[in-house]
């Protein structure tokens, strides 16, 4: 090879970038690091899940889940073919999927992702988007700062028994990944104190505070550890787990040490509020290569 | 080998069983199966585990968790070596364990046992008791008919879905036995909705009772099985998963189908209650090879 002083081909103009809002903080942030990055954006906030107050300073259609014949046309004709989705939306159900003509070819698929797990729905819901025509990227493609890197932030280190229980954690995701079961896991001494499934990691989080004032876990001082970690194999356009503010004040109500993360594998919103939360609390937040 | 009219050598006698009582209808159960089979019993019920109204009628002197001088006293004292351990104590908490000069020789081990899981507290308990003189036999070895066997139980029958999720739960169980974590799982659709941990299966049950009346389950009609097995390699004398009336109440409570347990690897207390109540609520209770 040669070294010649050549122009790389200028990429294809990806156009608008198309942004599916589920609940949270997330699409804003995304919405942020594309304008940022030139691209105009379009904002598809999803009835139900999307906060209005996010969406009105972009240009913005609500849409409902599983309108696929919509969805299609307002991407289209706004011209977005590369297409992010990002933000909560838990499994809905069936009944409250609006179907119309352009999802009603689709039905047969749509009621197959409703067995088997998360993973399941997500990749078959990937895979529509391609056969569509349209490209869809990961969140953390968009605004990689959203993933949490290696290193602990804020004022408090985890303990060398802290790291044990956060590495144990990361195995135990590992092996229920298999079975599509949720992201986080909540490890003290070593004891899997609480796995989370169908209720998300809020809800686990409020269970160990619970069992911990009735006295179930049984530890004096902060002790324990929040793990989260993508499920192995999964499609990280799709799901990436994710920590904000609320994770962190629910782990130190819960009488935590602190939280770890997959570096590179979890994103994370308001990090400043994150790592002030976790400062005023005590609690360490760490990210580490799994 | 020919056949003798020979007489077997009878057993040495087991002398009076000792029966170390934890909360829960399981103790009496034991007791009345060994008075049935002619043994004499002697019952230990534990300070905040055992029912005072259930200990009454039987021969006993209360005892406090951890307080292992005492208790090896109390057994000697009433002839008791071989000794049952049944019914339900919680992970104890440190500050609550009564310590005494018999068990201050132990306090290291002891300490230990509060790293790592259940799994790990029972073999350590199980190994005291031995080096010290003690047979431990299983709760399922002095009553088998708690053990519940194979097949159906009442009147509703599992549909082939049910079984094939409860299939699945067994396997969840297997794998998540590897990280010492609970023995019950609800699956519904092949989609693990709760694994339980530190919490129990009645604040399990309780959860998703919860995400189903906060649309966070979404299904409809009775559907999801609750899954319950031994965790592989464990101790089956410390600690048989259970079921009882109240498992069946709160498995209708959270829009269950029916109950799937390990044939001859859980036991089962008052299965004319659980069988009543299922039939009522239209579950179906069933022991399966896993």
């Amino acid at each position: 090879m040669t070294e010649t002083a050549q122009t790389a081909p200028s990429a294809p103009d990806p156009g608008t970038l198309g942004i599916i809002c589920g609940g949270g903080a997330f699409p804003t942030v995304v919405a942020e690091a594309a304008l940022k990055a030139g691209r105009k954006v379009f904002l598809l906030p999803i009835h139900g899940y999307a906060e209005a107050a996010a969406v009105a300073r972009y240009p913005h259609e609500w849409i409902h889940i599983g309108a696929f014949g919509r969805l299609s046309s307002v991407l289209r004709r706004n011209g977005c073919r590369q297409v992010v989705f990002v933000g909560t939306v838990l499994r809905p159900s069936i009944t409250k999927l609006r179907v119309d003509w352009g999802s009603l070819k689709l039905i047969p698929r749509v009621l197959g992702m409703f067995r088997g797990g998360d993973d399941h729905l997500l990749t078959a819901v990937g895979r529509i988007f391609e056969e569509n025509g349209f490209e869809l990227v990961g969140a953390h493609e968009i605004a990689p700062e959203l993933l949490v890197p290696v290193g602990a932030f804020g004022a408090h280190q985890p303990s060398a028994s802290d790291l044990a229980d956060a590495h144990f954690g990361f195995e135990v995701v590992r092996a229920l990944g298999r079975y599509d079961i949720g992201q986080g896991v909540v490890v003290g001494s070593r004891h899997v104190l609480a796995v989370e499934a169908a209720e998300g990691t809020d809800l686990m989080l409020e269970r160990c505070r619970e069992l911990r004032a009735n006295g179930r876990i049984r530890r004096h001082g902060k002790a324990g550890v929040l793990v989260k970690a993508p499920k192995p194999g999964q499609d990280r356009r799709l799901d990436l787990p994710s920590i904000g503010p609320r994770t962190i004040e629910l782990a130190a109500e819960a009488g935590l040490a602190g939280v770890a993360v997959e570096a590179g594998g979890v994103i994370a919103a308001e990090i400043e509020a994150i790592v002030r939360i976790a400062d005023e609390k005590g609690l360490f937040i760490i990210g580490l290569d799994s």
